[in-house]
């Protein structure tokens, strides 16, 4: 039986989504739970994973098992069991043909950027850039973006294929606080917080937005060497 | 020379407001920064405590010392030292008449409970009573909270004098997220969360909002066995 779960989640105690042998992750914190109540170990494959401090509005992962919970007393009980900074918001019985990993269509992610005065209260929520930003300009820059593109000026890592599709990249502002959405068939390491990092960039005057165009062909990523801080990014949603 | 200082900070890592020998609390971590910059110890003197877990959103303190650092550079210096969950948000030279306790003419606190499923990132942040509430029995019931009357029903613990003036207390909805905003000439300990706590009673049906004027007349804490959770509390506001 393959049972579908949709997460959400604070990573600001966690390092990271993926199990890790001695630090408390947030795949290590649930599997401990379905070892409880299934009284034996269970183990959980994510979409994918995020970084220490990564937030998730929705997270998706699947687990096998052959003993049957029916799914709405398996959450109350999994959301009693796990760390108040995680909540299960759906539990379903799926077919053995989904996977949480390999069936993502899409997803989209989040990042938040304050314009205001530094927030000691969103301190884990918001990356403060409390300085002048042309949004004009980074509008521009984020419609290069978009499309079908070798991203390697855009990842932490080498893998063999830096190719991604970029769906949508949109930006609202409200109260001075400005949130990036990013739709796409994948991301790679630590992509969103680089893309964004250079948004801000463009934004602040210090590079042309047309200047993104020849910082995407270069496939150079030492044109892009900033990163948008962990805390502003949340894995918002997937799409099967 | 005295200085006042408005702070701004997530209470949620802090063993409170008030200094503590071996726990970290706010008073002792802004103290340990100025000691740095002053070279000396300082003691500040905030306008009350504030419990663990609960925040302020402005919350005031004084200290006095012989040695001038222009405000506006200690703000700087002394935001770069603090914890990113500590905010400075205004630093002040003022006259010796100004006694951040003493000179306090009344507070406003705020308490945030939500109504709608659980979400991890507000955990910190908010109560979460995810079930049906009587807004207008809760607004009932609030209405006999107004006044000068003796919170002897409301209190933790037992002062010399528990009569205190509610200038006004309003709530106001938004996206099923209940705020309450309470501006009163004093609190005793704990009781914007056991006044919150009964108001909660009242809507869910339990108590009729009349019972109210009963409860505060019987000056009888057992009546009001409840207290709501500390992370929904804010200091939000003190004037002088």
């Amino acid at each position: 039986m393959r049972y579908k779960l949709v997460i959400s989640y604070d990573g600001t105690t966690f390092h990271g989504f993926q199990r890790q042998t001695k630090l408390v992750s947030i795949q290590g914190t649930i599997e401990e739970a379905l070892k409880l109540i299934f009284k034996k170990e269970v183990l959980i494959k994510g979409a994918g994973r995020t970084d220490a401090l990564v937030h998730a509005v929705n997270q998706y992962a699947h687990f096998d098992t052959d003993i049957y919970i029916p799914p709405q007393s398996l959450k109350k009980v999994l959301n009693k069991r796990v760390s108040p900074y995680i909540y299960i918001k759906e539990v379903e019985i799926t077919d053995e043909t989904f996977h949480a990993r390999l069936s993502a269509k899409k997803k989209e992610y989040r990042y938040i950027v304050s314009l205001n005065e530094y927030d000691p209260l969103k301190a884990n929520y918001q990356y403060f850039y409390p300085y002048k930003l042309d949004i004009y300009k980074t509008k521009e820059a984020m419609t290069y973006i978009i499309g079908t593109h070798d991203f390697t000026s855009f990842s932490k890592k080498k893998e063999d294929n830096m190719i991604r599709t970029i769906e949508s990249f949109e930006l609202s502002i409200e109260n001075n606080i400005l949130t990036f959405s990013i739709i796409g068939d994948g991301f790679l390491h630590n992509m969103v917080r680089i893309i964004v990092a250079l948004m801000i960039k463009v934004g602040s005057g210090k590079i042309e937005p047309k200047e993104v165009i020849n910082i995407i062909e270069s496939k150079n990523r030492k044109l892009v060497p900033w990163t948008a801080p962990a805390q502003g990014l949340y894995l918002y949603n997937i799409w099967y």
